[in-house]
């Protein structure tokens, strides 16, 4: 079983995980959110999201979050934007990286975000050239990539159609979402190599959700298929308020305990994670979906 | 990603998954939890485990559940027997295999079943001996072979040599139990190789709690190294009375899901059997860790 002997995690709980949840957290919440992320050794957070709010009422305070947080050298913010007002609030807000959004299916892209997979690309470039003339650092996550709640299964082909696409626009990065966690491994080692073919040369990022218990094993196929960027909230937390039944990203906690017992550094520390993920549940009334808070100490 | 296009899953919510259970289901109820998995695709079952009363109060009625179970030329029901007085009970039941448990670490092994790790191996091949002579199939569980709740990480080299006396005995199959759930796939890669190269031709069968999550992972590792069968419980319920902390099997239905997913034939319907894990949620009077059942249909 091969893989990389580090990974990068991006800690996407303030951003994702928050945003479904009907308990709108305090901006100062979030901040401590995102410095207990940090000192549990996160080191990349997709902290906000330059949205409309009343779409997405949590991500209201983004401004407020973003000057809030302390800035240092080591750690990067980034900012998920879906069109170019929001691109405008990112760059006044002083995020580190932008994301955007294009969703592979019509259907979800439209409840999403108001655009098809078609228009989303279009945003997407328009996007990017900004982003790259301000000199910000601009990643895409294709979303439903491996299905969409309305449309079913999303076809392999569509994928490498639409990354393709999407690499012409020269992303930073290139994330694979299963947004409704519905995928795979077999699913994302194939997908992973038709974006490799594709947009050869660009770094890729999966984003996996664990609604159907299969998120961390994409995850070790994702390693596995030479992937070093993950994406995971705190606690599993997560969900999209657009696709129904979507539910919890991999929880860090217990990707970052799945990681050591591999050998694959990650710097992160699974007890502090696991104390912060109960944490989250605390601030949001219920009990997260991570395990490894549950499961207490192994003496390992 | 290279696996066998076919796996038997053997389902052991019955025993496996009941056993921690403070609501003792009556016995009518177990007959119908087992006739529904078969109902839905289940061809090997691990229906009961004659032990003392006392200890498994869930088990007392196991004479009773084998009675009244519906006998076919295509179901196998398995018993659990931990000791020889298990063996005369399981004999006179009428079961199609024993399977017998042999626990790696000493003081999980005392726990569990009074009786070190090589107490456990000479009970074993006793039973062993005994069943040949019945004309019993009698398979043998490597339990605790990834950690002990009490002694941490059993090493690898400590599962090899216990794989090696036990098949001594001849089993009819070998299993390796994550019995708390804290193995890692490179781990199951790694102890399943071990073990093929001290039993060699002896088919070897998983049992993966998902407990810190990695369940389905392993499952998937296990999976990719060959192994054609593998236990689930329907609902993902299950633990051990004698381990704290140890939480629920890998879910029957969730595993189908990501067998279907990968184009693994497993003859099992998963949609069958998420209502079947809902029905015991309804059972147990609380919610099953299975996450298929409450994620609801995708229309993949």
């Amino acid at each position: 079983m091969d893989m990389s002997p580090a990974v990068e995690v991006v800690e996407v709980g303030p951003r994702d995980g928050l945003q479904n949840e009907i308990v709108v957290l305090p901006t100062a919440r979030k901040v401590e959110l995102v410095n207990r992320a940090v000192e549990a050794g996160v080191r990349r957070v997709e902290a906000v999201s330059f949205v409309h709010p009343r779409r997405v009422p949590q991500m209201a305070d983004a401004e407020a979050v973003m000057a809030a947080l302390p800035r240092r050298d080591d750690v990067r913010y980034i900012g998920l934007v879906l069109n170019e007002r929001g691109l405008d609030r990112a760059l006044a807000a002083g995020v580190d990286e932008v994301n955007v959004v294009v969703v592979a299916s019509d259907t979800f892209g439209r409840r999403n975000q108001g655009t098809t997979t078609d228009e989303g690309v279009a945003v997407w470039s328009r996007i990017a050239g900004r982003a790259r003339e301000a000199g910000l650092r601009a990643g895409v996550t294709i979303a439903a990539a491996f299905g969409c709640p309305f449309e079913g299964t999303v076809p392999a082909e569509r994928i490498s159609e639409v990354a393709a696409r999407v690499a012409e626009a020269g992303p930073s990065e290139i994330a694979l979402a299963d947004t409704i966690g519905v995928g795979v491994p077999t699913q994302v080692t194939d997908r992973l190599a038709r974006v490799r073919a594709v947009a050869p040369g660009v770094p890729l990022r999966c984003h996996f959700h664990n609604t159907r218990n299969t998120g961390y094993a994409n995850a070790v196929a994702a390693l596995t298929a030479g992937v070093t960027t993950l994406d995971a909230s705190v606690g599993g937390i997560g969900g999209c308020p657009f696709a129904p039944a979507a539910t919890g990203n991999i929880a860090t906690e217990d990707l970052t305990y799945l990681l050591d017992g591999m050998g694959v550094a990650s710097g992160l520390s699974s007890e502090a994670l696991a104390r912060l993920g109960t944490w989250v549940g605390e601030q949001l009334g219920k009990p997260v979906p991570a395990l490894l808070g549950r499961a207490g100490p192994f003496p390992g």
